[in-house]
């Protein structure tokens, strides 16, 4: 498949509903596709199956606060410079891109940066959603080292970090995007086809593409569209009437709330953000929560709006469905369950919350 | 030269009066020094005049407050990881270390990793004192290029920088530094023999042997000795009678008071902190500031006093005396002038403020 202009505006609205909020508004890393294709052509989505093992696989992706995002584009060298690193490093040539969260804008980005490398992407991701923290990943699970992990930013900075462990990757990766001014460019995992096989999330952008598809064809109800094409369930339909939000740390934190309207009327449901929805709440009660998908989507049109794009006043409506398995195992409910997000309570499958409201 | 145990010992008296108050206390690294020595024999002490050319010098040193650096002390393998990681990098030997800066700790540390690593150390530094940001160092005059950067901290973790240039080498490594817990251990402005005759400043490490020999072979009158050594100038015997001094974005910050005795009875001399004394002023008048040396130093004793051991009540002398001539040049003004530190005067060379004073 060509990541064309068509599949690329596809792809943006899927990569939206599956940010849960976070990996950055989907619009500009479309912007950055569309102006790579027009320069360089599409590049090719390609399965992990028809590679060759030992090729390698370089995930790539934003890091930093959404928020930051959406003013301080990068200047589209970034992806080159990262690459070329890595290839004098190991003295061997990175075959495709991978997107290290496939949610928000970071799902594109790699399109843009295959584009001018004239590599192509593979149809996978590291998380198949987005997750605020850099080693909440699928490969961290598998035991993949994050190191080396390469940063760049506009300005032609760039850093080669080999950190202790995951933890001191998300630590010294933000302090770094917080100094580069707020977001940075960054690499890491990297792997061969034989391992990203199993260590990464497959098939992602071609679910993007297809949540995406599904939406924009919806005759009447695009919410409902989406649900379908994601196995989810709709938590409310409402406008935003309340929005608390700061950036700090190299995060955007806070919380929103939705106010029911029509059927929902009386009804508030609470949502808590770290870059991405992490947990919705209803009278104190958990009805989803990480590593579960909880996205809030504009009620007429079924486009995802982005944690740092929520506005009082916004007709929405909040829906959740399942994770990725990999996110259900101990290993990923440790690394991005509940509990690693600092709350203390058990993660229960947002269709078993469902089941028990119903 | 042998940098022996007496040798290390004389040298820690000199690099705390050439420090200016800066480059963290001596003592930490005159006990790493020690601790190399005792495991793995001393260090030798070389004249760049007698290395090839083309050998690769590595200046290497802390970055980060001196205040954390007392307590948050090396395990002793971050010197050989740098280099090991410079080797890979440019597939060249690392013939020799020096000190990025000779004052205080940091003048210490390469006779300890050069211990280790079997290499020699070489009678030059980067400044001929300290100064608190990272290109504030006579290679950055000579326009060497600080790249690459390579920092590591006691866990293992190593960084490679490449940054843009000087500013954001300083914005960078003080970022990672901070997040590493107030201090690492970097290297930067990696040169040939041939580059350093000309970019460092020469013979810094025997004036440190020569400065701390003259301060504890005096028989009477320490301090006297020490201004002889450096052709300094005393500005005020007294007490210290103040200091307010706190840790902010990787650096000590602050200001000391020092209330004359004595012959000096009734006057007050404040110094204004960055982790080094970066001006000395009375009666509102500058009269000693960066480039120059200012240093607090124990009267009885003559042993310097950094920033970060300033205590209420220690019977102190401040002294100044001339920085190397590199930082009167223009380049050298503009990096570490006053003005570059944010005052609105310009500099005046301290033994033209001494005549003006007489």
């Amino acid at each position: 498949m060509l990541l064309d202009a068509d599949t690329l505006r596809a792809q943006s609205r899927g990569c939206g509903i599956l940010g849960a909020g976070g990996g950055g508004a989907p619009t500009i890393g479309l912007l950055a596709g569309l102006r790579a294709l027009e320069v360089h052509g599409p590049a090719s989505l390609v399965d992990l199956d028809d590679l060759p093992d030992d090729d390698l696989v370089l995930p790539i992706g934003m890091v930093g606060a959404p928020v930051v995002s959406i003013e301080k584009i990068c200047n589209g060298a970034e992806g080159a410079r990262i690459v070329r690193r890595v290839e004098a490093m190991t003295g061997r040539r990175v075959a495709a891109l991978m997107a290290s969260e496939i949610g928000g804008s970071n799902g594109l980005y790699p399109a843009a940066h295959a584009a001018a490398l004239g590599i192509p992407v593979v149809d996978a991701d590291g998380m198949g959603r987005a997750f605020p923290e850099m080693p909440q990943v699928s490969m961290e699970i598998a035991g993949i080292s994050p190191s080396p992990c390469v940063m760049s930013d506009e300005r032609g900075n760039v850093l080669t970090l080999d950190p202790a462990d995951g933890q001191w990757l998300e630590r010294l990766c933000r302090a770094v995007a917080v100094c580069f001014g707020g977001r940075a460019i960054s690499s890491e995992y990297l792997m061969t086809v034989a391992e990203a096989r199993t260590a990464a999330v497959r098939g992602t952008v071609s679910l993007a593409v297809r949540i995406g598809r599904a939406i924009a064809e919806a005759s009447d109800d695009p919410v409902r569209a989406l649900l379908d094409a994601v196995g989810g369930f709709r938590l409310i339909d409402g406008k935003v009437s309340d929005v608390e939000r700061r950036v700090t740390g190299g995060f955007v934190r806070g919380s929103a709330q939705v106010e029911g309207l029509r059927a929902d009327t009386g009804r508030l449901l609470r949502l808590e953000l770290q870059n991405e929805n992490l947990v919705a709440l209803e009278d104190g009660l958990v009805v989803a929560s990480v590593p579960d998908v909880i996205s809030v989507v504009d009620t007429q049109t079924g486009g995802a709006v982005s944690t740092e794009l929520l506005r009082y006043g916004q007709r929405v409506s909040v829906v959740a469905f399942p994770c990725d398995p990999v996110w259900r195992t101990d290993g990923g409910l440790a690394l991005a369950g509940p509990r690693a997000f600092g709350y203390d309570f058990d993660y229960t499958p947002v269709e078993d919350l469902r089941a028990c409201a119903a």
